[in-house]
């Protein structure tokens, strides 16, 4: 048996001590989990870039790591923990869309986190992470069964989004899922979906900017050109060569972007 | 026997080769160790940062976890390094007050490092963490007794930073101790100190802004105003909804709060 | 046997998923990896910055690590990777440069990495990280020979950032490797090429600002003095007392440094 994998999404940032701590209760728990940090760098209270970074992550993983996701504005609310299976893999985070992109795509099971034997206590109203997210993963890695932690539910939240919708016959309006490190801009127009561009004719419009180059790898087009690349992640990307594509349109996550398919 | 467990909390950052070459030597003498990084984001020297952050973390591992901590402006000086035995927990540190908040309020034991044998040679003049910090700590995490690392001493450091002072019948002066990641304002003013701040008439000031309200979760009170909570730490934090509540106060780590409670 | 270690060192940032994936792809070849990051911070393509820092961090790790680069502007162009052995560790990175301070200084024997089936299928044109270094130094890590990686090679590239050049009698052109979280400035001249400097005469100097103090620790000068420090790396350091010499001086890396020896 390999040691069980944990793995951490949140957007607690690296300065506190609030991620070594989820990480101090999982390893007294489960003490031969590995823990493997996904990111601590989404923007506070950015469900959508929580939910697109697991969403490209957790294939990468073997069967049965257990990913825990915490992007969770309301957390002290009503709001409700959720389990997910998908794929071999399991899922713990808030409901609050932060793991649509994986139900949404995958054939899912979703569970209410009810079983109040498995948080730390007493539970705090502000750190989640730290008294029910990260002790209910750490069971799960040490091999308590999925029925165990609470029952399937159906009304988890299915936010819009992860999908662009259609605004003509040519026509979709999508938007940025996440500007990267190097200032590439991740639309959430996805191959699976909008197929090969380099095969029609297509253009990618942010607001005043029109795209219509297309790479298939970063350093083929001439310096300062904006162009339109597959990204690793199976989602289209406007990027610039040797440069910033973000700090050259001055865009945000969030925003809109227009797609003409010829 | 589950596997030893080391943390480091530095102000290391994360840019540098600092912080994986301490673990590059704490693995050449303890390949076992689970090494978990609180934090590296120390603000260069911050000692009272430091300190904070370890206080908060340190319960949160299982006994015998190996805590290392170095922000160490005097390093290559005369300045001591001492190992802190308290609460079934070892810290590793310079003496300069960056462990005060967990010796002052946990019976400990503290011993001078004084065993060379222990240490990486040649011992750098810049570099304790490599050098001294890190393998004395891999050594300690793979059995040895702190009786080898050095005597028991009393004169270790004793700073003024871990308790508010009073300043007259219903008036305490205290100090920010950290900004969290979220903007979040903490104080020095601590739960086991102050009692529940919901049971009395209190107001908290900050330079020219005043906060009399209290929340128990972040999301209660209406976007844009200043509240104070009892943060997860213990500690009492001045926040503010669905925003900074340090950018909207302009305000630094170190700085007086006065609180006035009834 | 002691668990096998694997190093990261890139220019991917901390905010996007791209080391987490790494990490995903590693475990589920070499489930018993202990994995340890260098540095993420490496300023994107910023070669030399990368070569400086897994030159710095290697030594401190056992024997039989593998240390894995990703610098790679040219990821998907027709740039090679490449694995080198020195000094009983393994190194895997592009071919260009960045493993250019470890050959050139130790004997080592570089091969190009041409078994593709050590690759994860299909290879991406824009993440070779995840998809052909993460996967071949995993197995590595797991014990194939290098002769399975590929054949050697001597047309690797040599670039001329590792070494100063000669201007003058007495005058030596050299560069600034990195500026490191402190703000002290690294430079390229190294103890076992200029010696002591305590025991000559010397001036550095960088743009307009001349230094001619040293200092054998950082608090040693007043504050605000600038002066030269031999490093924990062996490479000589312009450094200030309770501050940034970069922010003082503004310079950047890349940027050419005078010395004058007597």
């Amino acid at each position: 048996m390999p040691p069980p994998i944990l793995t951490l999404t949140t957007d607690f940032g690296l300065e506190d001590h609030f991620v070594g701590t989820m990480k101090g209760v999982i390893l007294g728990i489960c003490p031969e989990a590995r823990i493997v940090d996904i990111s601590h760098g989404v923007r506070p209270f950015e469900i959508a870039e929580g939910a697109y970074l697991i969403a490209q992550a957790w294939r990468y993983f073997p069967p049965r790591t257990v990913h825990v996701v915490v992007v969770d504005p309301g957390v002290g609310t009503s709001r409700r923990p959720i389990l997910v299976e998908a794929g071999g893999h399991y899922f713990i985070a808030p409901d609050n869309g932060v793991l649509s992109m994986v139900y949404l795509r995958e054939p899912s099971k979703v569970r209410l986190i009810s079983n109040q034997g498995l948080f730390r206590q007493p539970v705090s109203r502000t750190f989640h992470g730290r008294d029910i997210f990260a002790p209910v993963a750490a069971h799960l890695a040490e091999g308590i069964s999925p029925v165990t932690v609470g029952d399937p539910i159906d009304n988890y939240l299915k936010p819009d989004f992860t999908k662009p919708h259609r605004a003509g016959k040519r026509t979709w309006i999508g938007q940025i899922l996440k500007i990267d490190h190097f200032g590439n801009i991740i639309t959430n127009f996805h191959y699976d979906d909008y197929g090969d561009l380099a095969l029609r004719n297509f253009q990618m419009q942010l607001g005043p900017v029109n795209v219509t180059a297309l790479a298939t790898n970063y350093a083929e087009r001439p310096a300062g050109e904006l162009f339109v690349i597959l990204g690793s992640s199976g989602y289209y990307e406007v990027s610039l060569s040797q440069g910033s594509a973000a700090a050259k349109i001055k865009c945000d996550p969030g925003a809109a972007i227009e797609l003409l398919v010829g």
